[in-house]
């Protein structure tokens, strides 16, 4: 029919499995494996559910405000979506709005040329170095604007500030995001960088060192005239989208800062375990401060070994695509996960192919 | 700073004030008076906080299925947001992408222009006739889409199915979006047409009859055809925008029918009573099938009682736009609410100005 000309057509994204199936290992999509901040338990049990009928807070204050405290900012600089997909996506709608191509790394976010496609907003894609890592003198070309993820994805390297502050000393022009999903397990924020850029946007998540991927929260701090137009942008599509069992749970957890401080040190310790028992069965990857190593072994295929693993009902990430095909993406588990994921990798290595 | 050159700028959308203090009478955003069906209380007490580390399903398929069941309709017809609007916005992304002019009445729900004017759809609007109808014979130029709300939003006038199916019989090159956020209070919704049209989409929300506002749930049914590529974009933009406890509330309330029929049903006799009441007191309006009456009186300014109101802590909805500023539109609340807004109109209507 006629009608069908009129549409726009996309090739969706494809997000990481979720199996309904409750017995798998699941290292694939970067959740945390310990439960959120126990005081959530709380704030269901006593949530009053006859203001349901009321729409929530359009401005979200309960959790910007308390964003604000936390990362020691004013409410005014803090800006808060349906998960850091729905804050990034809002932020490529708002800042990336010119003619000029818009740069980020040839192996990043397998979402930011989705969006860049879906917005219409020319873009180009640069090379990290051999060792996956950015070069800032690659950034000095005319650009729309800037957007790289700290530590990167699917890598898990780290780019120290030196990095970040070359890259916005030499873009005064171009609004620079640094998407921050994984910062929590080691690396260190650009949020330090606020008081000297004004065309600098912090993006992070509730989803991945917070335990709550399933409530869909992230945020971006930058400075109030950056927010400002995100808001403005955002108030145009959708007024109200945090929900209030949103607002308030998200709230509760940033409370509980020592449980914070302890799943994210578990995580990092299993992790830095974890190098250990990769290289000893032969792995080879660069070095990660994510939630999530991204490993190759010299030998053996990857794609081979994914479906292996999955035979084995563990499940990891693993992308068919140029520079990335012969990597794992392995997401930090519990201990016991991680001792499962070592036990059947040595058993995989060891069969015949 | 050179970086805001590259940037969108966008009017925002104005919502209506969520006003902090609880003494308010709250007339103004077409909320339900009575709380969600019980059972939500349940789904919130129970909820196993521990599983909100991982994802949500992406394809929603809880709240799906329910939604599929409640409307006889194939889970594959289903398509669900974060509230109606973002659902439209979906809709307006996917199915709005020609050079075409999109039509859409001129007395309507304010996000159409809004959305238009920030993903770049051309628009035109076609006045309503002077009693505020639908003439489905001015939806006959040539266009690149169809909107309404049935009933309108704000002036409450229900179109029967007759106008609606001329509408789709003059359109079959186009998607015509037929937005029923108000189809649950006496009105007679689009969705038996669905068999016969493939162009149809029918958007309606929990925010309304449902009590929900406070969680922001929206959907639409379509073909299979249209909801695969409202999906397509979907998951381009966010792949998890329904939270895990969104999704379990959703469903839950779909199942109480009978607490869904008391609650509508109370609210079309607190209507039908205030309608009287209203006449009562010289105000004139147009016959309205939904959750709120849109009034003007033929001796006293609209801007002026809506000013007055508020003084007394009681809010309802007032624009100062073309055609309808000399209108109130007022959410029909419990039958105390109604009475003490009478009370106060009949007082405010007793002053000299």
């Amino acid at each position: 029919m006629g009608w069908e000309e009129n549409i726009r057509r996309v090739v969706p994204y494809t997000p990481g499995e979720q199996p309904k199936n409750e017995n798998v290992i699941k290292l694939n999509t970067n959740e945390n494996p310990y439960p959120p901040a126990p005081n959530v338990q709380k704030i269901l049990q006593n949530f009053d559910v006859d203001q349901m009928r009321l729409y929530p807070d359009p401005e979200a204050s309960l959790l910007v405000q308390a964003i604000a405290e936390t990362y020691h900012v004013q409410p005014e600089q803090v800006f808060v979506g349906v998960g850091s997909d729905d804050v990034l996506s809002m932020a490529f709608l708002t800042f990336f709005h010119s003619n000029k191509k818009i740069l980020f790394p040839d192996v990043t976010y397998s979402f930011y040329d989705v969006w860049a496609e879906l917005y219409h907003i020319p873009y180009e894609t640069i090379p990290l170095t051999e060792t996956f890592h950015i070069n800032p003198e690659d950034y000095t070309i005319p650009n729309g604007g800037i957007i790289f993820p700290n530590p990167n994805a699917p890598t898990g390297v780290f780019e120290n500030l030196d990095t970040v502050e070359k890259i916005l000393q030499n873009n005064p022009d171009s609004v620079v995001i640094v998407d921050e999903a994984y910062i929590d397990f080691g690396g260190i924020s650009s949020l330090s960088l606020l008081e000297k850029y004004e065309n600098l946007l912090v993006v992070q998540t509730f989803s991945k060192s917070r335990s709550m991927a399933g409530m869909r929260i992230g945020f971006a701090i930058g400075s109030e005239k950056l927010i400002r137009y995100l808001n403005d942008v955002k108030f145009s599509v959708n007024s109200y989208t945090m929900n209030q069992v949103t607002l308030a749970c998200g709230a509760e957890t940033l409370k509980d800062k020592a449980y914070f401080e302890t799943c994210t040190n578990k995580i990092i310790r299993t992790r830095e375990q974890a190098k250990q028992n990769l290289r000893s069965l032969g792995f080879v990857f660069p070095d990660s401060m994510s939630n999530f190593i991204f490993a190759k072994h010299p030998e053996h295929d990857a794609g081979m070994i994914f479906q292996k693993l999955k035979e084995k009902n563990i499940f990891v990430r693993y992308w068919n695509k140029p520079r990335i095909n012969q990597y794992l993406r392995i997401t930090i588990g519990t201990p016991e996960n991680m001792q499962a994921l070592f036990t059947a990798l040595e058993k995989i290595l060891q069969e015949k192919e």
